[in-house]
């Protein structure tokens, strides 16, 4: 099988790939990694990798990343909330543009090759009910919930269509990310924890109240390959779903934070409320009621200490400073 | 006040115009009727009217249609269901990309223009419970209505932003509409009242029990321009609002032009279900519960009845063949 992840050298990308080339599940011949910078050593050592450096708006680029024989593409790539709303046209030729110049090849070559779509929770906003059911309508407030909800109907119906064969997920905030902070309204939610586990202070710019919509790195892995394994049947004529989080309060987080690896560790939060940040985190939906996405048999985590002690793990070596 | 309307020599754009041009609420100075046909001489008489032939997929024509100082657009122009169903390229060129170049040239004017898009129930598809709320989310399953989706979320994010001041409706579908059968799938809704009336067959695709939402002309034009003229502050933060209409089965349409003008007029109505058109009418909702459009003020019609004689009385000269 010939594989392209879009983002392939960001967090998410890189651990899907490792994922995929561990268990070989799907035959993996060729691992295409495109991304602004190249995948690290640890993988490109892997000699079904191919590592495609460049910016995704680049059509040139994205011919080269998905081909006539491509069977499957992770498209993950995206300029993140803080940052289309920062820069609307880098996010319009990013979230949007780019993403359509991938299902447009997709359509050229008609080999209808499997698209996973990475979209987001942001998609939601306005007046939302207490819970947030797979029913609701859209209304996103921020430029890359917009940028993303447009690509969901596009993959939709290009699937519709028969052009290629789309799953779209929405995305929780993704807890704990190993690395460095990104233009996400929602990257403090990694900081508070990483930071306090490395010896560093980091900043929490929303209330302690706040709660916010969680998944782990590992459930986001494996509920993005379940995306991609199951049949185009079991998605029916809607090929979105919001997938399984669960809810945390920032406080509680911290709480977790300090039971898993004690009281200095999480005095290293400082909180700093910023209103640019709390504007857009507060449009976001903090429950969601995933009936379709239990049913689909995606997965659930279910708490934070659980999550922090997996990253020390896999992210710490098993050491907390 | 310099106003332009895109479809301005269609159904919808000449009724508009020739509303706008009455009673003169506006104050226009300017009526720009945009259009792939040169608007008819009972316009173009008028001083004030600019009729621009062309398409809205050259970029020039749109940049000489919407200009620094157009204060308000009423973006009309679409490749209809079946159209962009039948021609996908087309749809997407007609219905996204030009509806992003009137946009973009709003942005790059700086002065916020007033911008209505005509949106379509067409947007609702899937599974759709019985009655369909202002909170139901949009699964569209044609091309038609997924451009027309992300019409509305463009729309809605450049006002956000403060590019431009957009409203978004979602009409139902419209009877009776004057003139020939256009590629609407929807579009033997009209032919079966119209051709009866005047003395010739006319052919219905679907089944008699198939029911339809509908509104008449003069109460789409009315609503057409009171979204223009309501507050922004009227539309919160999402400005799309799906449109009044009623329920009505194509049997009791039938039933309803034989009350008006006889059983032979009626009679004239084969009934010869064609799988293609039925498919995608089947997939649009017939009710639809429009509290929000109640409220901020928007209008409906009642019955199939009136709006059969005012059509008489408005396209026929009162004359029935």
């Amino acid at each position: 099988m010939k594989i392209a992840i879009t983002g392939g050298a960001g967090f998410l990308g890189k651990k899907l790939a490792r994922s995929l080339l561990d268990d070989n599940a799907l035959g993996v011949e060729e691992l295409v990694l495109a991304d602004m910078v190249a995948a690290p050593d640890e993988l490109t050592g892997d000699a079904r990798v191919r590592s495609v450096v460049g910016d995704v708006t680049d059509a040139d680029l994205l011919a080269d990343v998905v081909q006539a024989d491509t069977d499957s593409v992770f498209h993950l790539a995206a300029v993140v909330s803080a940052g289309a709303e920062a820069d609307f046209d880098l996010g319009m030729a990013v979230n949007l543009d780019a993403t359509r110049t991938i299902l447009d090849l997709a359509r050229k070559h008609g080999n209808a090759p499997r698209i996973v779509f990475s979209s987001s929770c942001a998609v939601y906003g306005g007046d939302l009910p207490e819970v947030v059911s797979d029913n609701q309508q859209i209304t996103p407030q921020n430029s890359y919930g917009v940028q993303k909800a447009i690509g969901e109907l596009l993959v939709n119906d290009y699937s519709r269509k028969g052009y290629l064969d789309g799953r779209c997920l929405r995305y929780p905030t993704v807890v704990v990310r190993p690395g460095k902070p990104n233009k996400a309204a929602s990257t403090f939610a990694s900081s508070i924890i990483r930071e306090p586990l490395q010896g560093e202070a980091a900043v929490c710019p929303v209330k302690a109240e706040t709660e916010m919509w969680l998944a782990s790195p590992r459930t986001i892995v494996a509920n993005t390959r379940h995306a991609h394994d199951i049949d185009a049947g079991a998605w029916g004529p809607w090929r979105t779903v919001p997938l399984p989080g669960f809810t945390a309060t920032v406080r509680g987080m911290v709480d977790a934070l300090e039971a898993v690896a004690g009281a200095e560790v999480a005095s290293r939060v400082q909180w700093e409320p910023d209103p640019v940040i709390e504007k857009i985190v507060y449009g976001w939906p903090t429950r969601l009621d995933t009936a379709r996405a239990d049913t689909m048999g995606f997965k659930r985590d279910t708490d934070m200490e659980s999550i922090i002690r997996a990253f020390i793990e896999d992210e710490l070596d098993g050491v907390v400073k």
